[in-house]
C-alpha cells in the first residue's frame, strides 16, 4: 500500500457537472488531506444507476495504480438504511454505499461500515453522505489513517454487483459500440458462430476497427478483455438499435455455412 | 490563510468544457503558480447567467479550506467598463468581475479593482479577461502575492448578488430537485402548511429521500441548508413543470385540514 | 525544458466524459510518474474529427508553460498503420497519433515514431493505444526519460495538420462564435469590406462584445488572434445559420459606400 507519489484518490458519482456537488466533496477531501491527487473517472452515470456506476468504477479501476482510493458515489438509498462502506485489498481501497457498487472491487477485501456519525464526530447530512460521510472518509484513507479506525469490520454478506448470467449489452460507450459479456473462447476469429442481436446477425470477428468492413457489425476484444460488438464509422448501438440490457444470442454452427451469409 | 498543503485554485465559468478556454485559464495559473492544485467547480453555468454563477459558487466555496482562492468567470460584460475585482477575507479569497458573481464571498472581505494593463504588464485580450487578467491575478494570490499588490482598493459599494425577496425556485439540480429560499422554520414536519408550486400543492416534509413516498413531492432540508422540493425516483422539476424564478407561495393554515389533501 | 514545477500533461481526446477511458489514461500516467500535474484540455472533440482536435490542441497549448507535454488520442486510425508520435521543440513536448492532430505544435520539433510494443513491453491493445501506448509515452517524457529512448527518429514527412486556403469558418465555440482565418488586415476596423457569409453581410468591426449593437452581427479580433463572426447577447452561429466548415467571402470595396448598408 506504500506508494512514492502523492496519494490518489478517484470519484465516480451521478452528480453531473452542473451543480456544486462533486467540488463540494473535492474542497473535503483537500480540507482533511492537502496532498490528494483528485481524478474524475466519470460523474455523468445516470442517476441512481448502480450497475452503470459499477461497470465504469471497476474498468477504471484497474489501471490505477495499488492503494489509490476509490471513491465512488451513486447512491439512490442515501439516508436509508443502507450500510456505508470503506474497504481496502491489496489492490484497491474504496468507499462509498453497500448497493454492489464497489461490489468488483472488493474481491479479498478487508471491509468495515463506517460509523453513521461521520468520521469528524458531526452529523453527516441525510441527503449528501458523498460530501459529509465517503469524502472525509475517502480523505482519511488517502492521508493514510488505518481501515480499521473508520468503523466496524463487516463480516456478513455484501450486495453482491448487478451481474447478468446471459450474453447481454453490458454497457453502450461514447462511440456506440457496445461491451457485451460473451466470452470470447465462443467466439474466436474465422470460427462457426454468430451472434443475434435482435434480427441482426453477426459473424465476423476482427482484431481493430481499421480492419472491419465499412458498414458490417463485426465483433472485436475490448481494452478490457470484452467482446465489443463495433461499426467502423458509426454506432453500432444506434445502427442495431440496441441498448445496454439487451439479450444476444450467441449460436454455434455445426456444419461450415458461408462465413458472411449476409451482404453489408 | 497559511495552509499546510499546495494552494487550491478553484474555476467556475460559463465557457463549457468542448473549447480551449478553461484550459487556457489553467495554463495561465500554472504558469505563474506551478503547484497549484486547481479544482473545477462549474464550467455548465448557462452562458453569461450571472446569477446561476453565484449560486453554483457560494455553495461550492463554503466545502473548501480557508484560503483557497475562487477564480469564477462569468462576465456578458466583459470588455466593457465594469470592475475586475480580487478579494480576501478570513473565510475565501476570490477573483472575478464585478458584476455580483462573486458577492456571496465577499461579507467583510478587503477588495481591490484589478489594475487593468494586467498583473503582467501586457495588455488583456478585450474578450478574454479569463485567461489574461483574472487567471494571473487568481495565480498571484495562490502563490503569496499580496493582494494589494494587484489594484487599489475598493471602497465604493460593489455589484450585489441577485436576490430574490419572495419564495421562489433559486435553482434546479442535476436530479431535478428545486432549490427555494423557503425558510425552514416556515414548513415544520408536521406542520400546518402547503407549498403552492402552480396547481401543485406540497405538504409533507422528510428527512431523506428514502422516507418519501412514491410520487408525492416532499419538501426536504438539502445538505446546504436550504429547502427542496423533491420527488423520489423522479424529477420534480419536470412532474411540477417548475423552473428556476418560478415563484412558490407558502400557505399557513389556522385550522387542522387533513395533512395530506391529496392522494398520490 | 527544466522547470521549476512538477511536469505537467494535458489531454485532448475525443473520448467524452461518460465513459472510463480517460480516467483509464490518467491511472496509467500516474503510475509512471506519480507527480504529473494532469489538466484535461478537452475531451469532447467530436469522434475522429482530427480537425477539430488538432484546432483546439494548438489553441490551448501555447498557454501553457514550456516543457508541458500535451497528450492528444483523437485516433480513427487506431490500430492501422498509421505511425504513433512523440516530439519535443523548445516550446511543446507532444504524444499521439502521426494523423494531424499535433502537426501545429510540431514546427522545429524532433519527432519519433514509438516502438509498437510500446514502452513497457507489453503489446498495447489494439482498441485503446491511448492507454497503452500514448499515455506511458506521455508519461516517460513527463518523469525525464529522453524522447529517443520512445522509439526511432523520423526523418520523413508527417501527416500535415488539415488547413482551409480560402476564408472559412473554422470552429464554432461554446457561446456560439464563428472562428475564422480571415486575415485580420484584411478587415480593418472602419475599411471598406464586407464579409458575405451566406445571405448576410458582416460590415461591423468591434473590440469588445459590449460595443456590439443588439442583434448585428460583427467581426471581432478572438483572443488567440482570430477573426471572428459574434453577435452581442445571442449565438452568432445559429443566427446567421453558420457551421464549421462553411466558405465566407471578404469583399474590398472601392468606393465609399455608407459603412452600414443594413439596419441591424
Amino acid at each position: 500500500m506504500k506508494r512514492s507519489g502523492p496519494p490518489i484518490v478517484t470519484l465516480t458519482t451521478d452528480f453531473g457537472l452542473r451543480d456544486a456537488y462533486v467540488a463540494e466533496m473535492k474542497g473535503c477531501i483537500l480540507s482533511h488531506c492537502p496532498t490528494a491527487v483528485l481524478v474524475d473517472i466519470s460523474h455523468q452515470i445516470p442517476a441512481g444507476d448502480i450497475e452503470e456506476g459499477a461497470f465504469v468504477l471497476a474498468r477504471a479501476a484497474t489501471s490505477f495504480p495499488p492503494g489509490t482510493v476509490h471513491l465512488a458515489v451513486v447512491d439512490p438509498g442515501v439516508g436509508g438504511t443502507r450500510r456505508a462502506l470503506a474497504a481496502e485489498s491489496p489492490r484497491f481501497r474504496a468507499v462509498g454505499p453497500d448497493n454492489g457498487l464497489l461490489a468488483p472491487l472488493l474481491d479479498g477485501a478487508r471491509v468495515v461500515a463506517l460509523d453513521m456519525d461521520g468520521p469528524d464526530g458531526g452529523q453527516p447530512a441525510p441527503t449528501f453522505h458523498g460530501r459529509d460521510l465517503f469524502a472525509p472518509a475517502a480523505a482519511r484513507l488517502a492521508r493514510g489513517d488505518d481501515l480499521d479506525s473508520l468503523g466496524s469490520v463487516v463480516t456478513d454478506a455484501l450486495v453482491p454487483a448487478p451481474a447478468a448470467a446471459t450474453p447481454t449489452v453490458l454497457h453502450v460507450d461514447h462511440f456506440g459500440n457496445c461491451v457485451t459479456n460473451i466470452d470470447p473462447r465462443q467466439v474466436p476469429a474465422g470460427g462457426r458462430w454468430h451472434v443475434q442481436a435482435g434480427k441482426q446477425r453477426i459473424s465476423l470477428r476482427v482484431r481493430t476497427y481499421s480492419e472491419a468492413p465499412a458498414g458490417e457489425p463485426v465483433l472485436i476484444l475490448g481494452s478490457d478483455g470484452r467482446m465489443e460488438i463495433a461499426l467502423r464509422d458509426g454506432r453500432a448501438a444506434t445502427t442495431l438499435n440496441l441498448a445496454r440490457g439487451d439479450r444476444l444470442e450467441v449460436i454455434q454452427q455445426e456444419s461450415t455455412p458461408p462465413r458472411r451469409e449476409k451482404n453489408s
